[in-house]
C-alpha cells in the first residue's frame, strides 16, 4: 500500500459518502490486479500493468454496457470502435505504459484464447500513458507473462496505490503519480448504488494541482525544481446501476469535472481517455433471444454525474498521496510532501466568519 | 397520390418482403402527414411540411430510442445534441424546406406547449433540404399553421408520394422529386419486425442514378437536358423492434448502403441527415422508477441492416417514379420517364445463360 | 452595464492576463449585440436575442474556422451539423430562449436573404438556454425583428453583462444569471493573439458554486432559499490566432475546464454546449482557388487552453457579478450577494503562513 | 501478383480515369510492403502483415492530415484518439490480422525507437482482419520481425494483391479475398491530383457482391456451396491534394458508398474502419512556428469523393479477381471464378435499345 490516501490526512472531496473501500471495488464484482516491474539490470524498468477485471473475470461471455469519452486524445486505448458501435465492454481494462499497449492487448487476446473464449475475435481494452523519464521504455520490458501476472493478481478488497502496476513509474502535476481510486454512494429513487474510479494519473503542471479548491500546486511551486512533465491520464469508472451504453457514455464524459477541478487542462500532449461501464445489466452471449433490461431514468444520473467528479477528483488525489519518491531512469522524482499538503490547504480553511 | 411506385412497374428492390403498405406507415403506430403549399400568387410556393408521427402522437411523453448520422453535413437537423445524449426521441419528426426549419421547430414547441407536454422544455426534430428552384424560397411562404396542418393531417395507411409535404418542390438525379417510402419485414429468432424507410428525396447527379444496379441515370442523360441539381436527402427510419440507442444509431447509418446504391455519393453541397427510431421500448415521463427494456442481440440486426438498406433505396425510387413534372419558380423539372425507365432495366435483364 | 465585474471585486481568475476589455469583443472584428426584451404586459417578457458576429459582418462570405463540443447535450444549437462536416463558420451566432431558437434562426437566414449572401442557401448558427421561471416563455414573445435588432446594434468595445440580450431572464447557481464575458491574452513563439469568451449561464446549483476555488456557493447557501433551478449554459469561444477546425474544435471542449472549475457538472436537464471559432485564417466564398491557410502547431495549443478555461470561468462569474436581482413570471431571482462574496473569499485566502 | 485485375477482364467501375499503376502508389511517396507467412508446420499458417507508408517514411517527421470513419466499428485500428484530435498521421499503417495487430503496434513504435523518431512517445495505426478459417490465428505466428520485413519491403510501383501480406488468408464475399488496390486521376481548377485506395478485404456475403451494379454474387451462389463468412474490411485511402484533416474524414468517409456498391453492408460483425491521409500538406515535428498550408475548397471535393468511391469499389473487386485459391486450416476457399464473372456480367449488359 502507498504512504496515505487523502482521507488519512483529514480531507475529504466532495459532500456524498465514499464506499466501504473508497475504491472501484466497492463496485460489486470488480476486481483490479496490479503487476509491478522494478529492477535496475539489465535496464532501469519502472513499470507495470494494472488490469481492471469486471464480474470477477465474467466479463468475456457477459458483457457490460460501456462508454467511452476523450478529453484529449494523445494516447491511446484499444477495442474503443467496438465499444462505441455496440456500447458493449467484453474483456478486462489494461492499462500499462506507452509501448506495451500492444503486447498486453493481444495478452488479453491470448488470454481469451486459452480459456476458450473465443467463440469470437475479441477486441480487448488496454490504454496507456507515458513513463519513459524513471522507466526505460525504450527497453520494452513488458512481457505477455506480465499481463497474464497482472490478471492472476487481480481481486477484491482495498487496492494497492502510488508505484504500483501501469502507475509504476508515473508522475502527476510534477510529483510522483501513479494509481489512484475511490467510490461514491448514490442513493436515487428505488435503489442504491456505488459509482467507483480509478486512475493512472500521469498528468499536469504542477502550479494546475489544486486540493479541494485550494491552489497547493502553486504554493509548493515555489519552493520546488522546475520539474515540468506532462503526460496522460487513464480514467476507468465502474457501476453497479443498471444504466445503459449512452449512459455509460455520460458517466465517462463527466470524468472531464473531476480531473479539472484537480487541476487537468488536456494538455496537447496528454492522453486523457475516459471508460465507464455499468454491470447492472447482463449482455451474455451467445445470444438466447432478446435481453430484458432495466435502465434509470436520465433524470436520476445527475447523482452519478457528481459522484464520478468526485471520485475521479479523489482518485487522482489519492494516487498522489500514495506514490513514494522514486528514483529511476533519468532521475528522481519525490513524492508530493503530505505535512506540506495539509499545512497548506489549512491556511486556506476559512478563518472565523464575520 | 403520385404516378406510380416502383413495384407498379415490375420492379422490386433487394430481396426481403416489404410490409402490406409497403411504406413506413407498416410500423404500427407511426402516422405521416403532409401540408402541401402550392400557389402562383403572390409569389410561386411551392414547398410544404412533413410530419412523421411516431405512437399515433403519444411519443410526447413515450419516448423512443433512436439514433443519428450524418453522410454530409450540408443541412439542418434540430434536436441532435439531446438525441445523440440521451438516445430518445420526444417529439414527431418534421422535414420541411431550408429556410422553414425554425418556424416549424418553434410550432412544435407550441404544439407541445398547447397540449401541456411542456413540463420539460423541447427540443424537437426537424430537418430540411432545398426547394429554391421550383419554390420561390425567399418569399419564406410556410407558417405555424402549415405545421400544425401537416400533424393534423397525420394518419396511419398509405403515404403519398412524389410531390407532397415537404417534398413538394424538390428534385432528386436531374428529375423531379420529394418524399417517398418503403418498407420491409424482417425474421430473426422469436420474433418478426418491420423496418421502414421515409424520404425526402432532393439530391444526386442525373448520371449516378441506378435502378437494383442497373446505370439508368447514364442512359437517360444521353437525350435529357443538363439540368444538375446537387441538394439533399432526409432519411427517417423507424422499427417496431426493441433496440437501444446505439442500435438505432447503427440503423441509421445503413441507410448510406441504400442511398449509395441507388447513386448518391453525399456530395458537399448535400445535407445527408439520418434519423432511426425504435418503438419496441417505452421511456416515459415523467419516470416512475427504472424501466424495463429489451434489446434484440446485436448479431440480430443483420437483417434490419438489409431491410434498412433496401427500404431506403425503394424509398428513393418511390419518390422519383411518383413525383410529376412540375413547373415553379424558376422553370420546370420533368418526371422521371416510367416507360423509358422500365425498357432501360429491361434491356440490362439478363438474356439467356450458356 | 451590469453591477459590477469580477475584477472590480479585487478578484481575479488564473495566472494570465485578460485582454485590455476582458471581453470577447478584445478578439479584432468580434462583435456583440443585445436585444433585451422586458415588459410586464399583455405577458411577462424577460428575455431576448444577443448575436455574436465575428469579422464585423463580414463572416457571411469570409469564413472561419470553427469546432463545436457538448458537454452536456440536453440543448439546441442550429448549424452544428455543417460545422462538423465543413470545419466552418458562416454567419453570425445568436444566442435566445429555448422557445424561439427557430425564429432566430429563421431570421438570420432572412438576413442573409436580404443582403444577397444567400448565393448558398444557409445553415446559421442559434443557441439556447430556459428563462421560463422569469421569463413567461409559452407567449413565444420573441420576433425576426427582435433578432434583426440583435444584429443591428452589434458592436465592439465594452460587451454589458448580466440582464441583456438572451441573458435577460437566466438563473445561474440559484442566482441570477445571464450575459457574461472575459478574454485572455496569449503569447506562443513567433505571435500573441487573443482567446475571449462570452457565455449565456443558466446552470448550476447553489451549493457547486466556486470562485477561484473556493465554496462560495456552500456558503451563500447556509441563509438563502431552496432556490433549485437547473438550466443550461452557451459558450462561445472566440480567437484571432491561426487554427484549423480540429483545434477549434480543441478550444471549444476546453470550455469544460472553466465551468467545471466554476460548479458545472453537466447536468441531465442542462444543454453545455460550446462554439469555438478562429479568424486567424480567411476562407471566402466563393472560392477563387486554393486557400492559403497558416496553422499554430498543436503545442502551442496549450496556452489558448488554459486562457480558454480562464476566460470562460471568470465569463461565467462576471455573468453572476453583474447580474440585477429580477423579478418576472413565477417569481423574483436574487442577485449573488457581492459583499458576501467577497467576504466568503477572502475568509478562504490563506493566513499567513508557518 | 495475382490471377487477374478487373481491368484485365474488360471491365471498369465508374467513369473516372485511373493513374498509370491503378494503385495507392499513384499517389507520390505512398509505397506498400507486404510481408506474407505462409507455412504449414508446425501450424497452419496463412496470415501476414501489411503497410502503407506515406511520403517515402518520411512520414514520422513529416505528418500528413487524416481522418477516420467507422461504417462498422466490430474492429479494431489503433492511433484514432489522437487522428481525431489532432488530424494528423504521424506513422505507416500495418494491417494484419485481428490478433496481431499488438505486435504489430508495439513493432512500429520499436522501428520508431531504433530509427530516433521518439523524440515524442507514439501512436502508431495498425487495423485488422479476421483470417481464422484459412490460418491457425489462435497460434500467433507473427513477429516483431514480420512487421520490419513489411517495413522493409515497402516500395513504390504496381502493388501485388489478393493473398499478400495482411491480406493472405482473408476470405471476401464468399471467395478469397485479400489485398485489392486501386487510383483515379482527379482533376479541380488549378490542379490535377490523385486518389488510391487500398484494401484488405474479409467482408460480405456472397449474394451480395455485384460488379459495377450487376448481381454477380446471386447468380454464383446457384451454383456455390454454402459459405457463409462474414468479416471486415480495412480501407486506406490516400491522395496527394492538399486537404486538411475534416477533409480528409469526408474521404474516409466515402469509402462506404463503394463498399455499398460492391455489396457491402457494415454487417454487426465487420469491422468496417476506414483512413485517409492527403499529403498535399507538410506539418513538420519539431515545429518551428506556425505552419503554412493550403485547402481546397470543399466545393472541389465532390471529384475526390466520386474517385473515392470509384477507387474503392474497384480495389475490392481487384482483390477478389487477384486472390488464387488457398487452402488453410479449416478448409479451402475457392477463388471467385473470372470467367464466370466476366460472363455473368456480360449477360447483364444492355442488348440492343429500341
Amino acid at each position: 500500500m502507498g504512504r496515505a490516501r487523502l482521507r488519512d490526512l483529514g480531507l475529504t472531496i466532495g459532500l456524498m459518502p465514499p464506499g466501504p473501500l473508497n475504491a472501484i471495488t466497492d463496485v460489486p464484482g470488480v476486481l483490479v490486479g496490479h503487476r509491478t516491474v522494478i529492477r535496475d539490470a539489465p535496464r532501469v524498468t519502472r513499470t507495470g500493468v494494472t488490469m481492471v477485471v469486471p464480474r470477477e473475470g465474467a466479463i468475456w461471455t457477459d458483457y457490460a454496457f460501456a462508454g467511452y469519452h476523450s478529453f484529449n486524445g494523445n494516447g491511446e486505448m484499444t477495442g474503443i470502435p467496438w465499444i462505441e458501435e455496440s456500447g458493449l465492454l467484453g474483456s478486462p481494462i489494461g492499462i500499462t505504459n506507452t509501448y506495451a499497449v500492444g503486447i498486453v492487448r493481444d495478452a488479453l487476446v491470448g488470454y481469451a484464447v486459452e480459456h476458450r473464449y473465443s467463440h469470437r475475435f475479441h477486441l480487448p481494452v488496454v490504454a496507456e500513458t507515458f513513463d519513459g523519464y524513471l522507466n526505460d521504455i525504450e527497453a520494452f520490458p513488458l512481457t505477455r507473462e506480465d499481463a497474464f501476472a497482472a490478471l492472476a493478481a487481480a481481486r477484491g478488497g482495498p487496492v494497492d496505490e502510488g508505484n504500483v502496476g501501469g502507475g509504476t513509474g508515473m508522475r502527476c502535476h510534477g510529483w510522483k503519480g501513479g494509481i489512484g481510486t475511490s467510490s461514491r454512494h448514490v442513493e436515487v429513487p428505488g435503489g442504491a448504488y456505488t459509482v467507483g474510479a480509478l486512475v493512472q494519473a500521469n498528468y499536469g503542471r504542477r502550479h494546475h494541482l489544486r486540493v479541494d479548491g485550494v491552489p497547493v500546486g502553486r504554493e509548493l511551486e515555489a519552493g520546488a525544481g522546475a520539474v515540468e512533465p506532462r503526460g496522460s491520464i487513464i480514467v476507468i469508472i465502474a457501476t453497479d446501476a443498471p444504466l445503459l451504453a449512452v449512459q455509460c457514455r455520460r458517466l465517462a464524459q463527466r470524468a472531464t469535472a473531476g480531473l479539472a477541478r484537480a487541476g487537468g487542462l488536456g494538455f496537447n500532449s496528454s492522453g486523457d481517455l475516459f471508460l465507464a461501464f455499468a454491470t447492472g445489466n447482463h449482455v451474455r452471449e451467445p445470444a438466447e433471444g432478446p435481453y430484458t433490461l432495466h435502465m434509470l431514468p436520465h433524470a436520476y444520473l445527475d447523482a452519478f454525474f457528481e459522484g464520478t467528479a468526485e471520485a475521479v477528483e479523489e482518485a487522482i488525489l489519492n494516487a498522489l498521496c500514495a506514490a513514494e519518491t522514486m528514483t529511476g531512469y533519468q532521475g528522481t522524482v519525490e513524492a508530493i510532501p503530505l505535512e506540506s499538503l495539509v499545512e497548506i490547504v489549512g491556511r486556506h480553511r476559512p478563518s472565523a466568519g464575520p
